[in-house]
């Protein structure tokens, strides 16, 4: 590997000088740090030119660079390759001189590679180790779906606390709103549930993107690691898609209803997709709990052309009576409103704290008619809205045997077998 | 009437005279005052001895006055008659020149008589009317089972609006926290719904008994008669006991499952037994929410040797599996002893908002399982504890039509009309 990426540099330098371009040509990420995680495939290479240029004369060295690419964006645009079995990507920026001022996320980039190469020698392991437990538990990774710890908060929490037993050690105090602040710098204000201040910019939170729940889950696999220390924190039984004798085993041990909404997925990167995903789940969600259906859990999945939304329900048929309350009887106007409404009461209007209340004959008294007559009027955001809405099907209890895809078998292997760390030994 | 009484009262004071007990002989309530309700069947006569006297020498001219009588206990003892096809309560109480050093609550009432007698002069059809119209409406009485009106709190809205009418005009204005203080003695300081100060007696709310639930109810009701004043108000149809036919078809509308809880009540006055009622149905109502099955409505009564608990649920079966929070996961101690909890996990533990949750196999998925496990075990009220404990039958669904009791189906019959005022005319 080391060699590959030595050559690619060399060229990249090459190209620069022969365009007159004062470029300098930077290996990002852990691959410079020396703390690359094995099945790790990216190789992120800056392109970095001074203020005055333009990061267009980066962008065609990149070009150059590997001729079968494709031009993908960010905040820029970059050029993106697979190459000898690695993800290369080649990304311009500026070279700057205070992180601070920085025109876009790239061009902070360089500092972190400079921070923590001076500053990891000799701890390059441990690095290495505590990405491995956080790979193996599911909360590495700083995109969207994770929202987990990225590489370089990795690595500060190493230089924080000097190996990676110190870090499972530590966890055992931390609570939400502990701040990480090595540079002393004591400036950040931030809400989020870990706040590590930048060393290299300190208005910025390095663990913004992590979420409480990731947190929580690193701090309780660290906590079970240390009670029994076992491989599989780091190497998990990779999850299989489920078969049907399994999830016919499953179905009849929980004995709840699954209600599968399928979809055709707009085609997006995960990081603009997921949240919506998470968004659609919610509006879903608390549709069916408002009409009385209980839900127990959820899940959402886009996998190539096909996106899945499930969810799992402890009450899916409801009587014909409905409890409709109204305003409080001194509001005059509004008890009025309320009682001249058309409708086939049964009981009332009686009288509960202070309010009005009839029961009247139920509108949906099975979740799959609510949803058929009012997913169509949900927000479901932004670009999933209007796929959901043209293409979905539903699928219920044994119906959801007929899926077929491999994806959908594995995402439901996930969903059922959800675990914030490996099971005890037997 | 007023013959048999003036008889009585003539009969009262000569005893007295005979035994050289100095006592006022008063006549108490509507009766004095002119506002007895066609219906009303209660005749209140007060024995008022000087305070150096003992309430035995008048209790002594009570059991002289109705040989065949009953000795009954409030604060006191009292006499209690039937006579002539009326309820007679022979009342002793001292004689005192200020209410608000009274011995006991009976001394009050010959101040109430007296206060509103002097006033009411000319008004005693408005107070008839008003309370035909609360009897009607199902708000007048402050026993706890009503949760109403009392005569006198009748008698003084009358007082202070001047007529029927304008007691139901003002009542649109009215909101809970309302004060109204006929005297300007401006000292009550009172958190109910509806604070009336009592003219002889500052510190007291006239309306201490009334519910936020019947304050509510007779403000709506007012509001629907000023609209469409009908008959109806203060006549309404008597409650039937419930067919056979008319239950079936009820249940086959509602669809709904009904629980009745049928024991063998103890021997009491309803003012003891009603709270105790209430409170019986909010535990058990709190358990099987607890537990996952939802309740639409509950109710409860007593009468004679049965007394019944009902429960109408929307949900009645639920699946295998049951979502269990625990705690934080930086609880490091809470969070090993949950994980060491012996129980089948169904999926987790994985995390949510922080905290370990694991799904785990149902233990009651029905609510009669649950019901014969733990009804007793759960706080009932001390006299309806026992009594249920030790007797109690279940009835669920269409079990119910094999309860024949005919209070029962009267209690079913008012549960399933339940009503706030009576229904508009078609």
């Amino acid at each position: 590997m080391e060699r590959f990426v030595g050559e690619l540099l060399a060229r990249a330098g090459e190209l620069a000088r022969s365009q007159g371009l004062p470029c300098q040509v930077v290996l990002g990420g852990s691959a410079a740090r020396g703390t690359w995680l094995a099945g790790d495939h990216d190789i992120d290479i800056f392109l970095c030119v001074p203020e005055h240029r333009e990061l267009e004369e980066a962008m065609a060295i990149g070009r150059q660079l590997v001729l079968e690419h494709e031009e993908r964006y960010a905040e820029h645009p970059y050029v993106h390759a697979s190459l000898g079995g690695f993800d290369l990507d080649i990304v311009p920026c500026f070279s700057i001189s205070d992180p601070s001022h920085l025109r876009s996320a790239v061009d902070r980039t360089p500092f972190h590679t400079r921070y923590v190469a001076g500053r990891i020698r000799g701890l390059e392991d441990q690095v290495l180790l505590l990405k491995a437990f956080m790979k193996g538990i599911g909360v590495y990774g700083s995109e969207l779906r994770t929202g987990g710890f990225s590489g370089y908060l990795t690595e500060l929490l190493v230089l924080k606390y000097g190996s990676f037993a110190a870090v499972l050690e530590a966890s055992a105090s931390w609570r939400p709103g502990l701040v990480i602040d090595l540079e002393n710098h004591g400036s950040a204000i931030h809400t989020q549930p870990l706040v590590v201040v930048d060393p290299v910019d300190p208005r910025r939170n390095v663990a913004a993107a992590l979420t409480l729940d990731r947190f929580a889950q690193f701090i309780g696999a660290a906590r079970q690691f240390m009670v029994a220390p076992h491989e599989r924190f780091f190497f998990p039984a990779p999850a299989e898609p489920l078969k049907d004798g399994e999830l016919v085993r499953a179905l009849q041990a929980r004995k709840t209803m699954i209600i599968v909404v399928e979809f055709r997925p707009p085609d997006l990167v995960e990081d603009i997709i997921y949240p919506q995903l998470q968004k659609a789940q919610a509006s879903i969600r608390s549709l069916l709990d408002r009409e009385g259906f209980s839900v127990l859990r959820s899940g959402g999945n886009v996998s190539g052309q096909w996106g899945w939304l499930l969810f799992e329900l402890l009450v899916w048929e409801l009587p014909g009576v409905k409890k409709h309350p109204g305003p409080p009887v001194w509001e005059g106007q509004h008890l009025d409103s309320f009682l001249q409404e058309d409708r086939l009461i049964l009981s009332g209007p009686y009288i509960e704290e202070g309010r009005a209340v009839v029961e009247v004959l139920r509108k949906y008294r099975r979740p799959d008619d609510l949803l058929r007559d009012r997913l169509g009027s949900l927000s479901l955001g932004h670009h999933l809205s209007p796929s959901i809405r043209s293409s979905f099907v539903l699928y219920q209890g044994w119906e959801i045997l007929s899926i077929q895809s491999q994806d959908f078998r594995l995402f439901l292997s996930r969903y059922l077998s959800l675990r914030a760390w490996p099971a005890a030994q037997d």
